[in-house]
C-alpha cells in the first residue's frame, strides 16, 4: 500500500456562539452538507466530494473557536502503531470509543505542545459523494453556496512550534512541505506539513498563546470558482478578511472570510502536488509578507492578530 | 513515511520518427523544457514544475510508441523489496545500472503482461522547477505553448488485463480508482490505477495485441488551460484526435492530439484525490461513451483503433 | 446619440412540437426566466441580465423552427423611417397593433429574401434583471441551469444570401463583420451580421431552402460557463451537436445542442467588440472548418445539414 | 448606420517621468505593442486586437499625468457636426492638422469643465491586430504580459463635474450608465460615461483639483486573465494599488496598479453589454464602498487620495 499512516487531515469540530447563523453560514453559503444532527446538539457537516459521513462538526458554546482537529490513517493498525509511537514519545493519549462521535470509529485523542487537541481515526461510515459507484456523473445536483469539494486544511497558532512540529514530523510522519524562518534561519516561524501529496493538511504559525484556531480551509476547483465565492461573500454581507488573493506559500488561490461566530474561514484552489522527494521550501520573515499574501506583499492587520 | 513504495509515474521513453519536428512538438508548442541530450542522441524533457531531471526521454527509432514507462519508489530500500516481490510472483526483473539514462541511478525493469516494458527507480538528479527554494516566485519565466506542470499518466493497450492489473495491485501496491467491465461485469475491459493520491498514474484498455500505447498525459492547470492548448493546436496545425472534452473517467477535463510520428498526447486539468478508501467506480461497457468522453457520450473512431 | 436605429437582435418566437418538455428545457436547463404565457398558449422567456419583457417566445406547432427574429430599434421614430425605407425598397411591410404580442408595443413585419420572417420593434415593456436600480448586486439569486446573460442572435439557412444581406445591410444599417466567400471571391456563402458592436446579431448561410433556422444562440459569461454547459448537457442527457468548441469566426467559444423540438440551440461566449471602423473578415469557403469549428478544423456532418 | 458620432474611447496621452522604465512597464509587463517613436520622443503604442496606429501615447515630462483622452468619431461629417456643437455651446475648440500626432487625422481639442482636455478624431491609419484579414487566427503569436485586447476608459477627477457630463451628454451624446451620488440624491459624485455599448468610456468623480488623472483601464478577456496580471505584477515588483476584486460599478474584475512613474493602470475584464434603453443605475454614497470594491466593501485610501 503507498499510503500508509495519517492520510489526510478529516475532520474539525468547531464551536460556534449560536448554531441557527452558523448553520446558515456553513450550509447556505460555504455549501456544505448536513448529514446528521447528535442528541448533545452537535451538527455534522461534510463537503460534497468526501465520501465520509462528515468533516466538519459544529458544537454551540460561549466562545468560539476550535475544539479538536483529526486525521484520517490507512487503517486500524495504524491507530494502534501511533498509539505506541505517541506514548513512546511521552504524549498522553486517550482513546475515545467508537460512536463517541456519530458514524466514527475509536479515536486517539492527545494534545501537541502547541496546545492544540489532534485525534486520529481509522474508521468513519462512508455515505458517498451524492453519485452512483456506477456509471456517475460528474456532480450531484443541487448544490448550494461555494461548493467545496472538501475540507482541506487548518492552520493553526501556538506557542510551542518546534515540539509540535517534531511530534508530527518525527512521530506521525508528516512532511514539512514549507517553512517560514528567521531572517537568520535560526527560528521558525511557521510549518506547512503534508500527510501525503496536498501542499498541506494542517500548518502552525507560532505565537504566544496555546491553541489558537487562525482558519479552516476548503478546497474549491478552480480560480473562477474563488471568484464566486467572493460574490457570495459580498452578497450575503458575510465579513470578508482578504482576497480574492494568492498565497506565496502552496501557491494556492484563496479568500479568507469569517462565519458569524468569527472563526475565518478560507477557501483555496489550486497548489501543487507534494511527494516525499519534493525539496522543502523556505520563506525568510523579511518575505513573509509575499509569502502570505504573494499580491499584496505585505500581511493585512487581521492575519496575525485575529484568532479564536 | 506517509507515502512507500511506488510514489508516482515519473518517467516514459517515447520512440519519434524523427527528432527535429518531434523537439519543435514537444518543446515548442507542448512546452516541455529540455535538460539533456544523450550521447546516443536521446533526448530528455521536463515539464516545468517537476524537480526531477527528466520526465519524458525522445528516441529516434524507425516506428512510433512507448519504449518503456517508469514509475519513481521512494527509496532504495523500495527499490530492493519490489525486486524480491516481482521476483517472487515470476516476474523476471533486469537491474539497469546508474547512469544508463542521465542523471538516473538503477532502474529495475520489467515487462508485464500486457507487454508493457516498466521501470522502476529510487533515485534521479534534481534540477529544480526554475524557481529559488528560498522566497520563491509561483511559476518561473520564459515557459512556452501549453505550460504542464508535470507529466501525469499514460493510457496503454494490451492483451492481458487482468494479469497486468494483478501483478500491479498486488506486488506493486498500486489501487484502481476506476474500472470499465462488461455489462454482465465478468471481465474487466480497462483498469485506471493509481500509486497515490491522483486519479491515475497509469491506465490500461484490454486490447488484441500485446504493448500498444494508446498515449501520455500531461497536466495543466485548469479548464482555461484546456482552451490554451486547443489554441495552440489549432493555431500550429497540429492534428487533434478529440476535445476540449471532459472524462467521465476521473472528471478530468481533456484534450487529445498527435505529436509529428502518430504519438497520442493529453493535456488533463482536473480530477479529484484519490486515497485508499475512496470507493472504486465501476462503469459499465454500455456506457463507456460517457466513461471516455463525458459530453459526445460516445467514442469517437480513434479512440480504439489508433495506437503506437 | 451614439447608437440609432437596429439596436440589437432583442427577441426570437421558437416553435416547439410540445410545450411541457421545451419548458423544462429552456427554463429549467438552459435557464431562461419565464415572464408571461399569453392566452394563446405562447410562453414568454427572457435571459436574467435583459430588462426587456422576454427575448424568446415559444409557440406549440406542428413542426419546429422559427416563426420570426425580432430586432429592437432605438425609438419610434426610427421605426417609422425604416417602415418607409423598406417599402422604397420593394419590401411589402406589416405594422402589427401594440399588444398583440405581449408587453410589446407596435411591430413592423416582413419578409427577406432568404424567406425568413423580421420583426422591428422599439417598445417592450421593461421588467428589469432581477436586481434593484439602486445599489444593486452583480447578480440576482435563484439563477438556474446555464444562467445566459441574453439571447444573442440567430444562425439562418436560405437562398437568397446575396439579398437578404443587401436589404440588412443598405436599408437597415447592418454591418458585415466576417464572410464566408467562394475560393474565387466570387459568391458569398455565409454573413455574420452586426446591428451595433457584437461580433454578430445574426448570420446567414446559403442554403437552397428558404427560411430554415440553424440555432438560437445565447450569452453565457466566460468559457469556464461553456464547461459548465457541457456538463449540464451530459447530466441531462440533452443531445449534443458539437462542443465544447470556438469559432474561427468571432472567435467565440461554444457549444451547440437540441431542444426536445429538434431545434438547435447554441451558448456562446467571448467575441471581439465590433466598430464600424473595424475591417471585416473574409473566410474562404477551402478553409471553412477553421471559420466554423476552428478546432476541429472541418464541419461536423450536422452543420450543413440539420436545421428546422 | 448604427453607430454614430463618438464611438469610443480610442486614446490617451500619459505623461511619464522617464521614458526608460515606462517602456519597459507599458510594453514587457502591461504587454502593449510600440507601433512608432516621434521625433519629439513621443513613443505610441496599441493593445493587440486594436486595428488602428495606436491608443497611448507616453510623452516623458517632468511629472506625470493625462495630457488628454482622444474619443474617436464616426466620420469627419460627426467631427465637424461637433465642431459647431461644442462651439455653440460655449466651448472653445482648436482643429489640430492631420499629422500632429502619428498616423492620426485632424482633432478637435478643448477643455472640459472638469478641466481634462479632450480630443475628438475620425481618422487613424489602420495597422492591424497583427492576424491577416483572410482566414485569420484567434490571436497573433508572440503577445507579451498582460496581453491587453484594447485600451477600454480613463477614471478622470475634476471640480465642476455638473459640467463636464451636461457637455458629454447634452453635446457629445454620451449616455449615463451609472452614477454616484450623495444620499439626499441632490448631488453627483460621479458619473460613469459611454459612448455605444461599454459599461464606461470615461468616468469623472468630483474632487477639488481640476484635471486629476485616476487610471487608464485595458481590457481583458476573463478573470482568469486577472489572475495572470496579479501574478505579473507580484513577480515584477510593479506597485499594486488593490486586487483582484470586482466593482460593483459595470460589474467588471479588476486589478489596479501604477506604472513606474505613478500613474495608476487599471486591467478589466467582464461588465456587462449597455444599450440606450438599458436602465441607468444610482449608487448612493453611502455605499460608495460597495459601488467601488463590491467585495472589500470599503474603499482603499488610495482610491480617493492618490491621483496624477
Amino acid at each position: 500500500m503507498a499510503i500508509t499512516g495519517v492520510m489526510r487531515a478529516g475532520a474539525v469540530q468547531i464551536r460556534v456562539t449560536e448554531m441557527g447563523p452558523a448553520l446558515r453560514h456553513y450550509k447556505d453559503i460555504l455549501g456544505l452538507l448536513q448529514t446528521a444532527e447528535g442528541s448533545d446538539g452537535r451538527v455534522y457537516l461534510k463537503a460534497w466530494d468526501e465520501h465520509d459521513h462528515h468533516s466538519v462538526v459544529l458544537r454551540e458554546a460561549e466562545s468560539p473557536g476550535m475544539d479538536h482537529m483529526g486525521f484520517k490513517v490507512s487503517d486500524n493498525a495504524a491507530l494502534d502503531d501511533f498509539e505506541r509511537r505517541l506514548e513512546d514519545s511521552g504524549v498522553t493519549v486517550t482513546r475515545i470509543p467508537e460512536g463517541q462521535d456519530e458514524a466514527t470509529g475509536e479515536r486517539l485523542q492527545f494534545v501537541v505542545p502547541t496546545g492544540h487537541t489532534i485525534e486520529l481515526y481509522a474508521e468513519m461510515e462512508q455515505v458517498g459523494n451524492g453519485m452512483s459507484l456506477d456509471n456517475p456523473e460528474v456532480w450531484p445536483d443541487d448544490l448550494k453556496g461555494m461548493k467545496p469539494t472538501r475540507f482541506d486544511h487548518c492552520l493553526l497558532y501556538g506557542d510551542d512550534l518546534d515540539g509540535t512540529v517534531r511530534l508530527l514530523t518525527e512521530v506521525l510522519g508528516f512532511h514539512i512541505a514549507e517553512q517560514i524562518v528567521t531572517p537568520d534561519r535560526q527560528t521558525m516561524i511557521g510549518a506547512f506539513l503534508t500527510a501525503a501529496t496536498k501542499p498541506h493538511d494542517v500548518a502552525f504559525i507560532r505565537s504566544p498563546e496555546k491553541d489558537r484556531f487562525h482558519h479552516a480551509s476548503f478546497f474549491i476547483e478552480s480560480w473562477h470558482d474563488i471568484q464566486v465565492c467572493a460574490d457570495l461573500i459580498a452578497k450575503h454581507r458575510v465579513p470578508l478578511d482578504i482576497g480574492p488573493t494568492r498565497h506565496g506559500i502552496t501557491r494556492g488561490g484563496t479568500i479568507y472570510f469569517f462565519d458569524p461566530s468569527g472563526n475565518r474561514n478560507e477557501t483555496f484552489c489550486g497548489g501543487y502536488i507534494f511527494y516525499p522527494d519534493r525539496p522543502a521550501l523556505t520563506w525568510t520573515e523579511d518575505d513573509i509578507g509575499r509569502a502570505i499574501f504573494y499580491y499584496d506583499r505585505k500581511l493585512n492587520e487581521n492575519f496575525l492578530s485575529v484568532t479564536t
